[in-house]
Order: C-alpha cells, then sequence, then structure tokens
C-alpha cells in the first residue's frame, strides 16, 4: 500500500477503506508518512468529503492511536459532555455537578482555552490549588468516592487526533465536518463515558455557521458514537451571543458559582439545564420532563452547588472561593468601555469579544503562553440591548491598563448599532438524538 | 500576508493574484514556506482550479525563479520544443536538424527519462563522447557557429518547478493542466527561445487521456506563452502507439538516423516532418505549406542529416557512429517475444512498454539509477497489425537475460488480441495556435 495512491483515490472523490485509513493515520503518527503527504490528503477530504462509514472508521483509528480509557472500575452509568467552542462557554462547571447531583458519573477530562475560545481546565485552576491533573487511580477514587472529576486531557488520548489537528491548523483544512466529527469522537470514545452530550455551538464565531452545517456535524457524531455503542445526543445552542455576562477564568467561574446557587443569568441557566437534562436522559434517568425535574431540583435544593464545592476540594482547590467567589483573584485594573452613540446593538462579533478577553491576558494566542486567572470582560450590554452615549457596554479587567486600548478597538471593531432591534437568536436550535432531529 | 490565508482562499474557490502567487512560491524556494502548507495549496489547486490569469503568473514567477537565459548573442530567430512525454519519442533527433537545416537556430534545452518516458540527453549521450553539458560560451558559440546545439538542462532553470515538481510527484497533484501548462512553460520562458511548438502527446500512457484535456492543456500553455511575446502553437499527437518501432536510447539514435537518411518509419517521419513544418512557420519561414516543402527538401536533400553529424560531432560525440549507428552500443542479449494466440493487436499498453524498456536497462525508476544505453525494445508488431501464434511481436535487448521474463510479464500484461481490427488513432488530433484550434 502506497500513501500516493491513498491521496489520489480520495483526491478522485473515491471511498477509502479500512486498510487505507489506518495506513494514512498510524502512518503519520510513526513518522512513516510525511506531513507533505497528509496535508495534501486532508485538503482532498476537506474538499472531496468523507462518508459517514469512512468517517466513523476514521474516528475509530484515531481513537486507538492512543490509550483506550478503561472506567468499568467506576460503578454506574458515566455521563460526559463536549463543546464545539465558545466565548463564555461556562457551562461544564454547572452541568458536571447538576448530573452528579443526580447520580450519574462524571469522570471527565476536559481542554484548555486556545484562540478566542476557553477551556474548562484553565477556569478551574483559576481556584487557587485545584489540582486538573491526577493519577488514574486519584481520578477513579474520587469519581467512586464523591461521583464527580474533571481533569486535563492525557497527552496518550488519541495521540494521532492531536497530530493531525495540529496540521489542519496550519493548513486551513479545520473548517470540514468529518474531520472535526471524527476529532470530536475520537477523544470521546477514547475517554471511555457511556452516555455523551454534544454542545455544537452555532453562529459567526463558531465553526459551524449555519443550522444546516451544524446539524450535519451533530448527525455525524451521534450517528458515529451510537455505531460505537456510546448513548450519544447533541444540542445545536447560539454562538452569536456569549452565555451569561461573564468571560474570563476566575470571572466565569464566579458566574458559574451564581447559576449553582439559584442567582445566575438567565440564558446561561436555562442553557445549562436543558443541557444537564439531556445527560441525564442519556444516562438512563428518564424522559426529559423528567430529568429536567431533578436537574432544577439540584439546582434548587442546592446539592449540585455542594458537588461542586465538594469537586474543587476533592482536587485541592480552596473551598472558601467557591463559598464566595469574592476571594477569587482579582484584577488590578478595571476600564469601562462605553457607548459612543445610540441605538441597539445589532451586531456584537462573538470572536472580536473572545480576542478582546485574550488581549486583557484572559486566554492564549499559543499553546505556551501564560494566562491571567483574574482577567476579562463582564458584559453589561448585549446583542439587542439599547445603548445611549455614555452607557456601559461592558468592564475589562487587566493587571495592566496598558492592555486596555488594544481591547478595546478589538471589541468596538465588532460592535454595530442600529435604529432598529435585532432579531434574537434562541438558545437552542435544535437536539439531534439517535431517533432523529428535532428543530425548536 | 500569510500561507494559511493563501491556501483558505483557493479551497474556497477563489482566484490568487500575483502578491499571493509570489509569496507562495518563492516562500516554498526560500523554505519560508513549509511543504505540508504548499502541498495543501496545491492540492486545493488541483480541485479548484486556477484561472489563465492566475496559470500565466504562476508560470512568470516560477520562470523568475531561477536564471533568465537571455540568448541575444545568437544572430537570428531561436526555436524550441517541446513534448509532453513519449515512449519511443526521438522526434527531437530528427525535428531539431531539420529546422537548423531550414537556418533557424536551434539553441535548445533538453530533459532525461524518468519512469516510463525516455529523455533527449539520454539518448544523445548514447553516442560515445558526446557531452550534454556545455558551459553558456561553447553552447552560444556553437548554436552561431553551426546553428544548432541540444544540452542537459541547468539546475538554475525555473528552480521553483524543480522543487514544486518534486512535491507534486509524491502528492498525487501532477495530472493538473494548469500546474501541468506552467510548469512547463516556465521553463521554456526561462529557456529564451523565440518560438516554441509544443508536441503535446494524448493516449492511456500520458498525462493527457482525452482531446478535450489535450485541447485545453495546449491552449493554456499558447497563451501564456503569446502573452510573454514568445510565437507558441502546439500539435496534440497520439501516445497510444509508440512512433517507429525503438524504444531504449541508441535504438532511437539509430531509428533517428534513418529518418534522417530518408529511410525511417514512415508514421515517425510524417509527425516529424509537421512538427519540423510547424516549428518554420512559427520561425517566420513562411505559411504551412511552404515550410513543410522546406522541411521536406532538407530531409530529401541529406542537409539535416549533416546538421545531425555536426550537431554531434561538435559536442564530441563520435561522428562515425552517426553515419553507422551499427558502430552503437548493442546489447549482449536479445529475446523475441512471440505472439500465443492469433488476432489483431487491440491493445498495447504505452505506459507497459515504456516500463518493459525500464525494466531492460532503458531507463529510470529514480533519478540515481544508471542508464543501459544498448537495452530497449525493437516492436515489429504493432496496434492494429494481425499476428499468429509464434509471430515475433517484439525483441528486447538487455545486457542480463535475467531481465527478460519481468519485462515479458509487463509487456504481454498490456496486449490485447481480438477478432476484430481495431480502429487506428490518428497521428496528430489537432493543431492549436494563437488564432485557435484546428482539429484533424
Amino acid at each position: 500500500m502506497r500513501m500516493y495512491d491513498i491521496i489520489a483515490k480520495k483526491r478522485d472523490g473515491g471511498v477509502l477503506d479500512r486498510a487505507e485509513i489506518a495506513f494514512a493515520v498510524n502512518g503519520y503518527v510513526s513518522g512513516d508518512v510525511p506531513d507533505y503527504q497528509m496535508s495534501a490528503l486532508l485538503m482532498a477530504i476537506y474538499l472531496r468529503g468523507m462518508t459517514d462509514e469512512e468517517t466513523a472508521v476514521l474516528t475509530e483509528v484515531m481513537a486507538r492511536s492512543g490509550d483506550m480509557v478503561d472506567l468499568s472500575a467506576i460503578a454506574g452509568v458515566k455521563a460526559d459532555k463536549h463543546s464545539t467552542g465558545g466565548v463564555g462557554d461556562k457551562t461544564t462547571l454547572v452541568i458536571a455537578p447538576i448530573v452528579a447531583a443526580c447520580s450519574v458519573k462524571i469522570a471527565k477530562m476536559s481542554g484548555r482555552g486556545l484562540g478566542h475560545t476557553g477551556g474548562t481546565i484553565d477556569k478551574m485552576e483559576s481556584v487557587p490549588g485545584t489540582r486538573t491533573s491526577l493519577t488514574q487511580e486519584e481520578f477513579f477514587r474520587q469519581v467512586n468516592d464523591i461521583g464527580i472529576a474533571v481533569i486535563g486531557q492525557s497527552g496518550q488520548i488519541a495521540v494521532a487526533d492531536k497530530k493531525l489537528y495540529a496540521l489542519r491548523d496550519v493548513t486551513a483544512t479545520v473548517g470540514c465536518i468529518p474531520l472535526i466529527a471524527s476529532s470530536i469522537m475520537s477523544k470521546k470514545l477514547a475517554a471511555g463515558s457511556d452516555a455523551i452530550l454534544l454542545d455544537v455551538t452555532m453562529g459567526d464565531g463558531a465553526f459551524m455557521k449555519n443550522l444546516d452545517d451544524a446539524i450535519e456535524l451533530a448527525r455525524l457524531m451521534v450517528s458515529i458514537g451510537t455505531a460505537h455503542g456510546r448513548k450519544v445526543a447533541a444540542l445545536i445552542t447560539d454562538m452569536d451571543k456569549p452565555l451569561g455576562h461573564n468571560i474570563g477564568n476566575a470571572l466565569e467561574v464566579a458566574e458559574s458559582i451564581a447559576v449553582l446557587k439559584g442567582r445566575g443569568p438567565a440564558d446561561l441557566t436555562e442553557v445549562c439545564l436543558q443541557l444537564a437534562s439531556n445527560m441525564l436522559v442519556l444516562a438512563g434517568r428518564g424522559d426529559l420532563t423528567a430529568c429536567r425535574a431533578l436537574a432544577e431540583r439540584a439546582l434548587a435544593d442546592g446539592t449540585a452547588f455542594v458537588k461542586c464545592r465538594q469537586m474543587f476540594a476533592a482536587q485541592g482547590g480552596d473551598a472558601a472561593c467557591i463559598d464566595d467567589p469574592g476571594k477569587l483573584a482579582a484584577a488590578k485594573y478595571r476600564y469601562a468601555l462605553t457607548a459612543q452613540g445610540e441605538g441597539y446593538i445589532a451586531k456584537n462579533d462573538v470572536e472580536k469579544i473572545g480576542n478582546a478577553s485574550v488581549l486583557l491576558g484572559a486566554g492564549r494566542i499559543k499553546k505556551e503562553d501564560a494566562i491571567d486567572f483574574a482577567a476579562g470582560i463582564v458584559m453589561h450590554k448585549k446583542l439587542g440591548d439599547y445603548v445611549r452615549p455614555g452607557d456601559a457596554i461592558c468592564t475589562f479587567y487587566a493587571d495592566d491598563p496598558a492592555l486596555f486600548p488594544a481591547a478595546e478597538e478589538m471589541y468596538r471593531g465588532g460592535l454595530i448599532l442600529s435604529d432598529t432591534k435585532p432579531a434574537l437568536p434562541p438558545l437552542v436550535y435544535a437536539r439531534v438524538t439517535a431517533d432523529g432531529v428535532e428543530r425548536f
């Protein structure tokens, strides 16, 4: 078998078989297939596509390229959740405790932030003392003891995906549905949970710009996971508007705790309840109505908050910060960005909001960059709100006031005021399960 | 400017401008653009195409990536010729002397054989003593003195093409009309001749498998050359059947000399006359009828043969071998491949004939491979001929009889006999000039 022939077959629109996909992927991991051949294949896949069957095989080959985590030492149903990336997306910090409070195990690996989107692991580390790297024994023991642990992704999970993603990132082959689906699902399959809920974000700042693409990605991932014996569903959620008000690591932890205490923003609370309910359905805790009631009760009776506090404490985090987020690191400087004109906020580019937050120190441009946990943005006016000159649109937080001008330019560059109130996107567009698609 | 954005633009079907093409190509030559990004761009070009304008710019950027040969020190019109590759294609050895005998200067660089196709430089070197590497001063002086010199291509001509071709070769991005056109024309523009005749071969063993593609490639190359102030035309010639009978270096020199002496095979002689006439037209020696008469006379009166002999002698070749090709290197062993059945030869795969010849030692698989000048094949029966069991179809020549079985298997693998006589392809399918396309 020759890589050349595999490239030529896909270039001409052919369907690759298991042996060919394994040859290419495993050869790339071992170094036998050079990166210039793999990038030609990736571009051919980008432009010619892959069948569902090819995508499922690619996913499995990538999953098996690293450790396949066996969670059988943890009793009961294990549930996982994945978001395709958002700005101010702190849902994991809310949902995982809700689901664990409803007696479904959370043995989850999460990622770090890169570019304009944040990551759960960075957010957790903004609580002083929190360890996000546990040994497998510690990880299993914690989940068996308190039902929940969230740690950083091991470098040995889906190693092919890691290497392929780095190549896609520099060859303009990231935004391809079969490649996105196989990348996400290879990690989820390898991570070992039984029930997997996918949060497919949609909007100008997300990979998926329109509902048809988002549904196609969701359908594909659900089909791959189902074929591998997992319970999988997806919600298509909006990303034209960040959830809640806070963007930045400590700021998002504080807002998550507010939700868990029943005092969070309505939009964030509602999306978290929908995501949590669907995870509970996948975990076999009843139908959607019953699971929604379970999730609401876990918020209302404080058991979800207690689970969150337990988790941080078990992982070494300072529980006093969970009780009182005012004790989290605070930025030295703040700056209020005010409206220069009058009108409805008709556009508030989410990618630019995320990038402004990165410029303030809250995120990374390169993997090696350090993060300022206290930095970030609190939005006071969001898409659809009416502002008058001088109204505070948002507040920037940073350790150095010299960072404000560039962040302001970035933020304002995505801001458009209009005389007419824009149509507001729904929070959740659709639900995709193994049984089909439900549009809202 | 970022290579990433250039790849993404072409991936999405965009049109690259001069600055983007120059950034990608010159960056690749300098090493600033890594090969994995260039191969992604090449695959995007393969699948999305390029406009004529993009192709013309790419050609110019590649031409200017190396030396631009200035032939102005040679008096008069300089004519060049390029074939897109053939098996048993020895036309340059016939045409160049005919054209030079008609007082049009030939200051030509030619290539070596690779894979199933041969190269003029290897064929010339089968005449003992022949130097195919001259200094520029020697080259110019020889052309000014006797009107003709054919040498190997300098490594400094179109260096971007050389590097890009090596990458295309391993990433399945060779067979793409804009990339083929720019590769060929970048070298021809850099080589400096005023009049350029293109021999676009067509058939199962050629890059161009059908007439529409061949005409498209020819049209594009003529348009690029014309835009750069050169006189360019193309003939689309058949490659479903090798020209003449001989394949292999010394064997092809012998057959070329036979044509120059007026005793060559009719098909080869006719195609050479058509190619030479068209070169003379481009060089301004009159209309096609007048130029055909000039070319025929140069063969009939022996002046073309004399010119060939002068060229070899000037480049150090043993003129006794030109006078008597029986003095060229002869293979130690020969083997007659005979028909096993009865019928018309309905198919005689040209690529397999070329590969059989390589297996006998006449060509190279890798650039570094050595060549046996005496090795090769003489075909006795060709496409459309009737054979009976035991009839000699061809004779193999090699230095080692152990090479015969593999070559036989290769040759027979492309041979199909049939009860019905196949339709024979014409020698020349079409003529493409700056004025349009003439199909025959």
